[in-house]
């Protein structure tokens, strides 16, 4: 691991290239955002401003060339991504990109050939799925093996509603682009054939929108999966997924806990520990305390706070000896601590 | 908020505190681990040896007063706690210290009193369940008003097992004390009076234990809360709370999302937008792709991943238009990509 | 198994009454309504009349002395239990009286006093809870052995709310009452001693009233319970219980089937057989076919139903030989089954 | 309502006849079982002798003819099914008939035109699922409006593991069928098209058989639904079904109550009343009274269960107005109730 920060360049800070920006500086270990690039440089300079030590770069391939630059984020829309992700390769950089990687199968095709070229994979492209703790339960549920094989995935993919502009080519190419990828890696094998029916469409989506759409998806192997996409569901962003193996079935996404089924039996899997149980409270506890230092505050729970508890104990000792209730008495509570404690 | 780094010491090394220190270094935003100590001076030699640019420092009260510290995690056994939050405090050290904050209410006191005396509060008692999203959730609810006063708590708190030397006491100060910190802050409120009650204890706990037992509070304002503490349960670590307030209530750690039940309904919230269930996921991707840029190397999907992706889109268009079956005609994946697609 | 049905006469028919009254008649094998006795005797009339064959009798001990009354259901005010019970010992009628059995411990005692000295038991007091097939499941689990004994019991009981002349001590007699009786028969012991506990009560009862209660019960054999009630909960009728025992714990009431959570799995069963999932099913089936028979009618699926059932899944065999999709081609439906369809 | 016992015979005495039997005579209101017809005489006559007043009849048509018997209940297999449901319409004798309804369409049809001609339905087909209480919810929530008009149902039937002799179009005839109807009757509307695919099959099932199937049905209305069967999951008996309209969606199956999403919130229903989360109870306590009573027994709490409760009780309420603990005396249990209050 290299002992400096990795110094990240982000091209494109619209809603989700913004979203990452804040990411870099808030949320992640050993990385440094130090430039930001987009069409609308108004917004690229806004961005850095908030930020200290991070340059706008007006042209995403200057930002990409940059040697202050060691790795590219790329959340600029789809039909530029060829060119700059040609670009990240050319200049050896390591690149996160956004899906799709590009936008038709030639030019997907010339990144893979640029790539083969190259030597060694430098580009990840954003199927964040495979990194959802659920989904990753999932595949290592099925890779333990003690399920068997992997006959069927169903998928369930729903907006609350999107936009008139959002046409039916778009369920299948932004959306449904999703279960592609996680039925490739469930499997771990290609698609071999797809087929994407509708039903009558929704009164709830523009004219001439097919929505919902189902498609079915055969694997290289004999695999199957079904899916449904409703961008216009009403009800909210729900996605769910279902693995069905030769000897039981996982769920997950339906506001559980990694749900799985076999001899049996339906349920899902209470932890041993504490640190498995509060492990992300930890983090959350940590970095809330780092942000309020730096910024010179304190905040949760205070030495008032351990006091009251340490008192509560003691006298909860003293209970458990006796049968008996015992009362806590605290001394005032100092000014200093008066807004505090909540 | 401060441009540079905050630099943390770690008091005390075993399981907590190397669980701490792992964290500011790999996922914590804006903090460096600069130094550790440990009376077991090997322990913090090695752990200090395992990362880059951190010291091990013998005496604890010497890393508190290192002018290269700006703040202090305390994860030192309870009973030098005080000596060491006293330290801090004199020596204007930010300070997250592992509960308990000290052994009993006379030193609990004198922490207190050193920071009014310091004019403003330092000190975070590591209370990290106010910190876990399940109870911050809860908090927000209630606090949103539409579920009127809170009326009582009730709590359950497993542990599977513990060891032999964990004693009746101890299920008070060490375990019960997460829900004594957890109904202050629900509620508000101070404790009155405790109440600590025991049934005819397991046959699984060591001789002469009294597990499980069964807490009452009474707090100051009217409200009451339950909680069983049992630390030799068999099953796992459970921890449940259910607030019950005037007009609903809310149920979380039921291994499923915060649980609501008002108006004849019971039921949880589906997010509007992707960005709410995915967000972790959006962490977890961008640290690994980090981590894994900063070793040089690449994880997760590919270029290979990204091309396959946009061929089976195409074909699924295709599909959509016509209805039938669309084959997808993949090129042959290059040796570059060999074993990088699962 | 006698032959004849059984001869119901039931005493009582406000709410309860007129309710057991039409279970009896549509809903249970095996018996016959008989007679019903009310003090508002246009009522008793006005039921009776509802029925074929079942008598008016205005004196509730006229009834259950009738030489054609085999049995007796007590849905009577509380407080005129004792006599009518007394009588029903007397004249050796079997009786199934809901609770209480009656007011005090000194008049209960005087119906087990006269049972004593009949010889044999002849009274069913109607804690129905033990029949629910949740309870039900949950001692049978308990009783299986392979969670050990039976530690503590967490109740909680709560009605939406009730009338401004449900007083509090109404709530330990009227609503807790089922509790004492769940958590006698699930430890198979007795209530030693117990304390009824209330918070500062909710602003949605009526002035004065203690609501919601935490009621403690210490068994004889050393076991424990805690019990919420809450009449005035806003919520909707809620009535769970979890049971604690050495190696694992139950919990019923969650909207869920019966949980079971032990050696780090929680969840439930999943039946092997389609008369377990439908048993329930079946019976209604039937109930609903009989009842159409006895009217003249036809409920439900019809024969059309059956060749359109017929049709399609004979369609399906060819696809499933083909891949390909097949039309189905049905007759034009006839006028006999125009509306019976749906 | 007819005020005497419908007279209810029964052909085919095998697993499901004879379990239909056993449901006349103890669960079914209104109902006398008077006749059983089996091939197997020696089946027939044993079933006959187990209960008082019912015949075994050799011959099938004989029962059907048979003054004695008001209605048929028909559990043959359905390969005699058209000869008995003709002879049935011939008779005029209302028919609960077991699926299928024949073998094929056109005997099928001939049943359909068979009740065309005598002028009014005669004949139940056994879609038991229409009865199912989940199932029924669903239909009732998609009926009361608010979800808009139903799009698409997703249906999964799973069972853990048939015989070698079940084959491929098995999946279909007996297990699809189920779901054929069940869509028809949620969609309010007839199959048009049907597709019956099959991923490679599980290892777990006999060598040929194509397990498990993926059925896709579009509706005549444009409406479409998904069916995984699966008949040897090796799970246990799963049965779902998702049902997503324009507002929202429902669920069931889930080891769960009835599902909800809709509006960003998903969950169930919580009852008003104890008659509705314990009617079931009531139904199955009366009956468990009614059959003790006829075999001059008592089951379930008794009289002694009633003092204790009412003991407890009053001490409660003593408890409730001093805060204190209560002791509970109770006189010593008569040996009447010596084994009877567990």
């Amino acid at each position: 691991m290299s002992t400096s920060a990795l110094r990240v360049g982000v091209v494109g800070v619209g809603v989700m290239g913004a979203d990452h920006a804040d990411r870099l500086v808030h949320r992640i270990a050993g990385a440094t955002l130090v430039a930001v690039s987009d069409p609308d440089t108004a917004r690229a300079a806004a961005l850095a401003a908030r930020y200290d030590g991070v340059r706008a770069i007006p042209d995403p391939l200057d930002l990409i060339a940059d040697e202050g630059v060691d790795a590219v984020l790329i959340a600029s829309p789809g039909f530029v991504h060829e060119e700059q992700v040609l670009a990240c390769v050319a200049h050896g950089k390591y690149t996160l990109c956004e899906k799709p990687l590009t936008m038709d199968s030639e030019s997907a095709l010339r990144v893979v050939e640029a790539e083969r070229k190259a030597g060694s994979p430098l580009i990840q492209v954003g199927f964040m799925r495979r990194f959802d703790p659920e989904y990753a339960e999932m595949k290592r549920l099925l890779e333990a093996g003690g399920l068997g094989r992997l006959l069927l995935v169903h998928n369930v993919h729903r907006n609350k509603s999107v936009g008139d502009s959002f046409r039916s080519e778009m369920i299948v190419r932004d959306s449904l682009v999703h279960e592609v990828d996680v039925c490739r890696w469930l499997f771990d094998d290609e698609i071999d054939t797809i087929t994407v029916l509708a039903p009558k469409p929704t009164g709830r989506a523009a004219d001439g929108i097919l929505d919902p759409q189902v498609a079915i998806f055969r694997m290289a192997g004999g695999g199957m999966a079904t899916t449904e996409v409703f961008v216009n569901s009403q009800v909210g962003y729900e996605v769910r997924c279902e693995a069905v193996a030769e000897c039981g079935n996982v769920t997950i996404g339906l506001g559980q806990s990694v749900f799985v089924r076999r001899d049996n039996r339906y349920g899902g899997y209470i932890p041993d520990d504490f640190r498995d149980r509060f492990g992300r409270a930890y983090d959350l506890e940590v970095q809330a305390w780092v942000d309020a230092c730096r910024r010179g505050d304190v905040v949760g729970p205070t030495a008032w706070d351990g006091y009251a508890a340490v008192a509560v104990c003691t006298a909860g000792m003293q209970s458990l000896a006796t049968g008996q209730p015992v009362r806590v008495d605290l001394v005032d509570r100092a000014e200093v601590y008066g807004g505090a404690d909540t």
